[in-house]
């Protein structure tokens, strides 16, 4: 842990934790001058954080007023108070990889009937095959499964809703937030962590829900069902009527979280998706083109954006990890069993065109 | 939230969160100069990060081996976790004012015959004339009253093992840890967070427990109780064996408490205990000597030596408030009902004698 001088200051292209965005050491400064982490969180100043985070936020992924957004401690704990407050007894997930697993095992975990629907990792779903049975009550979506690189188009969404339009449809965004254009009348709640595309450090999870959620929380509520204490739906959404949260918050996170948001608003969402796309396309094409590399998710339409995941046909993927490494790149390793044989290339906003072009260069050299 | 130039600084001598410990700034630098908020919470670094903290907190508190010591988002979260993981279907709790309650209503919200014994606020407890049935599985205590100033003396906790050997003891050290000399085997869980005495920015809890915990967690999940998904006690403790977490964590959060504990301990907790205890005592005898306020605590061996309450024989609190803040000094309102005629004063670590000597003249000369 001590500091080593004079090594090169490295990029971190990982699927997450990842490189912080570009603007927050300063953020952070400022935040340490105007001593936000020593305010307290009942304060008019941290009401004005909250209510400034939650604006830059609906601005820039374009959340309808009639969707609230509150803050837990990360994605993980979206998962687990989702399943607390909107099943009674049925949950229906989607699962293709290792983190639409784990949502679909922390339905298990609280002892609900979840139903998964499961297709081989790199794969997307064949939505129109797919039956969901009307004792569901919530449909459990990984837009992006960071494992694997696939995401699931928003048009299978649009049509899940159209079929079910009684289920609730939770989507988890994590590591694609805030690059889908989503029309939120399609789902009830999204939710994401920081430390993915808005270039965060890890401890906070934004969960985004509308009025449906609330009312089948209240009604879990009513009946006895136990839908957790501080974290519950009703609890957070009060609280953030008022702009504050049920417990002490991460402050400095939702500080930074506003600071960040507001920095992408500037460039513009729309700016956002066409440098993303730019850069995605470019790094596919150019693992398409070397015979070294194959793209792991073969069908296009289900290619991640954000999460760029290739298999390496060699014996590991150790040696150009190493090259990566060298030039001052850090890339991600597979996940779980593809540890050694996949890379995975976080192809998030802080990364210029020109990161992204110097890192396609080293892949289209490398034999 | 535009950054005010040539105002003074302020030191936040409220109770939480509290000013930071006078070298989280530079620890903050070098953090991000390091990259820790970028990198993977699967990596060796990480895991000397945590092994660090765990270590330097286990010298701090003198915690035994035979305790885990694991991470969560607040203290909040382990009133919930606790009474997930440790209760099937009785608790006892020890009520005294706005938290300690707080701790009895989770139980409550988690369906639990929670019993609460209640004295008014301000006041301590007659450990000898309580009862506490065999049918309880967990005694919860609240060490430390953050919105009164009300603590708890070690010898009553002790004593309680004593009569109930059978029973899960936890203690809440929400705004007193690191400062009890505590023998842990009298006890079989404690629990914090950093944004106390620890000067830390919110967003982290910690959570030390013992091998009767991790078994009776286990107990519950195999008659089938919903303990949790990621934060379970098992999921915890399995992760931590390995000095990594369920989820991505508050990586930063984790590193710099490892550095405020390193330097806690440089002063050793013995100077910290011996510092603390000189600037009570002060802060006490100069607001018994002035008739403007009342020790809100009357009994002094209930006196917390970290929170400090006092009431203001006044209309209010705001104008002594006010005369404090031109000295630089932000010190708390009263808490709930109290919050116009109380004042309450954090004695934490950060915190020079010159600091406490300089508001005990402010009050010494209130009128």
């Amino acid at each position: 842990m001590r500091q080593k001088n004079k090594t090169m200051k490295l990029q971190y292209l990982t699927p997450g934790p990842s490189e912080l965005y570009f603007t927050v050491a300063d953020h952070l400064q400022v935040a340490i001058r105007q001593q936000i982490p020593a305010i307290s969180h009942r304060s008019k100043t941290f009401e004005q954080i909250f209510a400034h985070t939650v604006e830059q936020l609906r601005i820039l992924m374009n959340i309808p007023a009639n969707f609230h957004i509150v803050f837990t401690a990360s994605a993980t704990e979206i998962w687990e108070r989702s399943i607390q407050n909107l099943v009674i007894s049925e949950s229906f997930h989607f699962v293709n990889g290792s983190f639409s697993k784990k949502y679909h095992e922390t339905a298990l975990d609280y002892a609900k009937k979840a139903t998964a629907i499961e297709v081989p990792e790199g794969e997307g779903f064949e939505i129109t095959k797919i039956e969901i049975p009307d004792s569901n009550e919530l449909i459990c979506l990984t837009l992006n499964e960071t494992s694997t690189g696939v995401m699931m188009p928003l048009e299978q969404i649009y049509a899940l809703r159209e079929r079910y339009p009684d289920l609730l449809i939770a989507v988890d965004a994590v590591s694609i937030a805030p690059y889908p254009e989503l029309d939120f009348s399609k789902i009830d709640t999204l939710f994401f962590s920081v430390q993915k595309c808005f270039g965060l450090p890890a401890g906070l999870g934004v969960w985004i829900l509308n009025e449906r959620c609330v009312a089948k929380a209240e009604k879990l509520q009513k009946q006895g069902v136990a839908i957790g204490s501080y974290h519950t739906i009703p609890s957070l959404v009060k609280m953030a009527q008022k702009n504050q949260t049920p417990e002490t918050p991460n402050v400095l996170g939702i500080y930074l979280l506003g600071k960040v948001a507001e920095d992408l608003n500037r460039r513009t969402a729309k700016t956002l998706r066409q440098e993303t796309n730019y850069k995605a396309a470019l790094l596919y094409q150019t693992l398409a083109q070397n015979p070294v590399f194959e793209v792991f998710v073969q069908n296009p339409k289900f290619r991640s954006p954000t999460v760029i995941v290739a298999n390496i046909k060699k014996e590991s993927n150790a040696e150009f990890l190493q090259i990566c490494e060298k030039e001052g790149l850090v890339i991600g390793e597979g996940y779980g069993n593809f540890k050694k044989n996949h890379i995975r290339i976080a192809n998030f906003p802080t990364f210029s065109k020109e990161t992204i072009e110097k890192l396609a260069g080293l892949i289209e050299n490398y034999r």
